[in-house]
């Protein structure tokens, strides 16, 4: 039979990401498109170690019943203070819920804020699966401007003025895409200015553990006075992604709202996983850390240092202090987009900016992810690409 | 700040149920209201087992990364030969994706097809979380009779004229709440109406395997010509609900908009759970299965000989040949929500059946679960429930 799909999924496709990771599954291809944290980082003797005898410890109906849509009371209890000691914010039980991965609160944001037709305002460049979402319910996602400070406060204010959106959704420490971290004042005024008009922010934190250097800066969600602001912290980059456990922090009113959310997907998260990230923090976290930093580090610097070797100088860029991208762009109009798969059939590939894009446009932009790669594929791969562009090919 | 609530959630408060389970946790009352798998059934020490040396046999990739997400290769394949044997189903790569609970697999249907206003045709009564989420849809549930054959087929086809529904929700075999099975040539009809007005079904199979007496009958799937029904297999009650596993089938073009919905929320199920349930249908279902279902079998028994004992003969009910669920009525006008908090307060809980009927009413109705109780507590709570309207009390 002939399908009618609904509004909210008839035009989503993904289609150019999913070509993307289509064309990459050929294999043998260095890849700098994803965002996956290096398989080296994962902390695996510490999870078998959980894992060996975990149901005997803490019991079957802990590990295998049903259990609470808000979340282990064992697990929440560890993110209290996780979020107090790494991210210096004093969450109480009821302002807490457990998600399957940061991407579902992105969602759960949406389903409790959005109706149709709705706009939500984003960085310009944002996290792409963000648009794709908000696109699942039939709102526009507005670019707001940012330079080196962070956001664009003039431009934020405007928007809102413009387009009375139901939240902001910002990356601020290390940002996806562009690897971009806001000043604490940016942050304050970020806070101030979205109070005082009302607008719900969302601030997607999965990466500011992973700084190299400079000083840690505090959320937006530590100068939030109102209650207008969800905070989101995942461990999917500093433990391990296959747990698919986040933690969103939020007044009572909307953690209420993710409850009824989660009632109706997935109930509750997987109970072992939730076991194994509050184990985790409790005994392992603090020198996992220590450990996995310099290992990004280490890659970090070896695309910085390849791309002074390899590329035209012509590419500008900003030195990450953390996370696991690289954004740049030509400042002639080079088509990234367009070259992509003459790149990829060269056996590297990255991921076209133009997608991070609302509006689409700045095909010259591009993001380089450096975290999966090892170091002597960073070096080839970027050298491929500084090639395929010295030698005059756009 | 006042939070402006969208329009799906602002009106979702499941209050009444969420009320009774609050209730609930003052302690110390026996509970036929919930629908928990028996605790002593869940298979810990095969699934410590499996946990043990996870890591090691598997690989870090395969247990900690970021996973496809449709599901694990090596789940899927399991899948296929699980769905053939049990389920009599054909099942394809292409025809399945992983989910994390059956729950996501109604959440999905309802992203797929249903716009603001749409219709959504249930058995009258059905699970109460499908009714909650059609409601975060903005669509109408709309209840259709059913009797012992299953679904009243003219009624089904004059609501599908009436109504044209996006899609049919119905758990065919030991219903949630009603624990009745619909006969064979009742699913072969079901699915050609539905076909020939080109209406979706969504067929929800969660219990079948707890089967006590009879012969299994083919799943509306099976019967399923025009590729308009989807079907959902979980593993919550025959393996264990914190695994948080269940699978859909459906035609790939279905298939594909589940899996955009996925890369919306959760983007891929624990891979832990994953290759735990892929091991347990490959070394353990069969044998977990022959071990449970006397289990059930002696509280379903136990159930039923106590209703006879303790319950007024106005009491009727039909025995369920398998599942989880007694479902009856009084034949005279007792409000068995009005008495509710009486009866828990004697310490004892059900669940008033009005909840699962999309109008409500019907409020001489209760549903009682009998599988998480003991057998010991199964007498003590049928024999207060029992007494308190014996003595005339309503």
């Amino acid at each position: 039979m002939e399908y009618e799909i609904s509004d909210k999924l008839k035009n989503v496709h993904g289609s150019a990401i999913r070509e993307i990771f289509d064309l990459l599954k050929r294999g043998n291809i260095i890849s700098f498109a994803g965002g996956m944290p290096a398989t080296q980082t994962l902390p695996s003797k510490q999870i078998e170690g959980i894992l060996q005898n975990i149901i005997s410890k803490y019991g079957v109906i802990e590990c295998l019943q049903y259990e609470s849509t808000l979340g282990k009371a064992l697990l929440l209890e560890q993110l209290k203070s996780f979020l107090a000691e790494y991210k210096g914010i004093n969450a109480e039980l009821q302002n807490m819920i457990v998600l399957s991965g940061g991407q579902q609160g992105i969602e759960f944001m949406c389903k409790t804020f959005v109706n149709k037709g709705d706009t939500v305002l984003v960085e310009n460049p944002t996290y792409l699966s963000t648009l794709q979402i908000i696109q699942t319910y039939e709102a526009k996602a507005v670019g707001v401007s940012s330079n080196n400070e962070g956001l664009d406060l003039a431009d934020l204010e405007e928007k809102i003025k413009t387009h009375k959106p139901k939240f902001l959704y910002t990356v601020p420490t290390f940002g996806n895409p562009t690897g971009g971290t806001y000043s604490i004042e940016n942050r304050q005024k970020i806070a101030e200015i979205t109070a005082r008009y009302g607008v719900m922010v969302l601030e997607d934190d999965p990466y500011s553990q992973i700084r190299f250097e400079g000083e840690a800066v505090p959320s937006i969600k530590c100068f939030d006075k109102s209650e207008n602001v969800v905070y989101l912290a995942s461990f999917s980059k500093i433990i391990a992604p296959a747990m698919r456990i986040a933690v969103a922090v939020a007044n009572p009113a909307i953690i209420g709202r993710f409850n009824i959310s989660k009632q109706s997907t997935d109930v509750c998260s997987s109970s072992i996983s939730q076991i194994v990230v509050a184990e985790f923090i409790k005994n392992n976290l603090a020198e996992h850390l220590k450990n996995i930093i310099p290992i990004y580090k280490e890659k970090r610097d070896q695309m910085v240092n390849c791309i002074e070797k390899y590329f035209p100088k012509s590419f500008k860029y900003q030195v990450p202090n953390g996370g696991m991208f690289v954004w740049g762009y030509f400042d002639n109009e080079r088509d990234l987009l367009a070259c992509f798969k003459e790149i990829v059939d060269l056996g590297v590939a990255y991921l076209p900016g133009t997608h991070f894009f609302p509006d689409g446009g700045w095909k010259n932009t591009m993001r380089l992810n450096f975290s999966n790669a090892t170091l002597e594929q960073i070096e080839k791969g970027i050298k491929i690409i500084g090639e395929y562009f010295e030698g005059g090919n756009k």
